[in-house]
């Protein structure tokens, strides 16, 4: 397999660490989001929506979206659970990071390191923060009572999350406050085959 | 099964759609959003974010997000196919309509219809529209050599796209110009057990 990936990519990071756990070996190809390495005619041939992460398959087809190619990569092993409402629950908490959380603690982090300091999307970050911590708050609470994410074991669910959370600090959102949060980062980190995002 | 849901909501519809699609019989309570039905005590009890649609399983247990709940309803059906890289592409979409079309077709035809016509986030909108028809576009040019989303067959990435899709006319965002996505709409209605919005 070939992932096609930038660096400095949360999204991207959620694969590499997924197959890092899973010891499954991946040709690794960076692709500059900044320069438009995603907007070529032969990445958009491979990805129409000219994003990274992009997974090649030894099929010679192609995979895109994150937490899609987390879900491809997972079946049939430990971090996708066996029983429906587990499975039901890893996936709301996808779509959660996707929705509720991607969109402010991923954004104010892309914000603070990948646009000068007097770009106006700076304007954008005191609510990004706002509803940045609003979502780091509901998984405080939710992992206030238990280990993981979901299904009370380490799943997809808890990578697609510590992705960006992890890192929230680059944007901005400081995590001092969240101690059931830090207790799980820790947890996720001494995963046999944890890799750093780099 | 009870469906904690609002009418008006194109997340609620897709679970609605998909109960009557599978015949499977469920109680429908109406949870008025605009008048902070899903912020009482009660509703935060069921699911602390505080948001329809709400599964509430004969368990007692409690499921939230539409498209986890269009998975939990789906698996073992012919919604949710039997190929592990046809279900990673069914999310590759369902991830997309999350991430790419709600906010924009959902949000826009929110604040037409919900909010006062002298309303400040109605500045918004020409933004949310070119986001809209971007979104758009992407399922306009996947449609055009094919009839369904993913996997050659009809399955809940066609359900989450069309439960905002077929009403995103009432935010403003004309389909008139989209020929695959028309006729992709009209196969869906050609569904047995298919059911209007309302």
């Amino acid at each position: 397999m070939r992932l096609y990936d930038y660096a400095d990519s949360g999204n991207g990071y959620k694969a590499r660490l997924l197959l890092s756990l899973l010891n499954i070996p991946y040709d690794y190809i960076e692709t500059d989001i900044m320069s438009g390495e995603t907007r070529t005619p032969e990445f958009l041939a491979m990805n129409p929506i000219g994003r990274i992460p992009l997974l090649a398959l030894e099929s010679g087809e192609h995979l895109a979206e994150s937490d899609a190619i987390l879900y491809y990569l997972a079946e049939g092993t430990l971090y996708w659970p066996d029983d429906r409402l587990d499975r039901a629950r890893v996936l709301q908490w996808m779509f959660f990071e996707q929705y509720c959380h991607e969109p402010s603690v991923a954004v104010a982090r892309f914000i603070v390191r990948h646009l000068p300091a007097d770009h106006p999307r700076r304007g954008e970050l005191p609510a990004l923060h706002e509803k940045g911590h609003s979502a780091l708050q509901t998984m405080e609470d939710h992992l206030a009572t238990r280990d993981w994410m979901a299904a009370g074991q380490p799943t997809i669910a808890d990578l697609a999350l510590y992705a960006y959370t992890h890192v929230a600090g680059d944007g901005g959102i400081a995590l001092d406050d969240y101690a059931a949060i830090n207790a799980w980062m820790t947890r996720i980190r001494d995963l046999p085959g944890y890799v750093a995002m780099k």
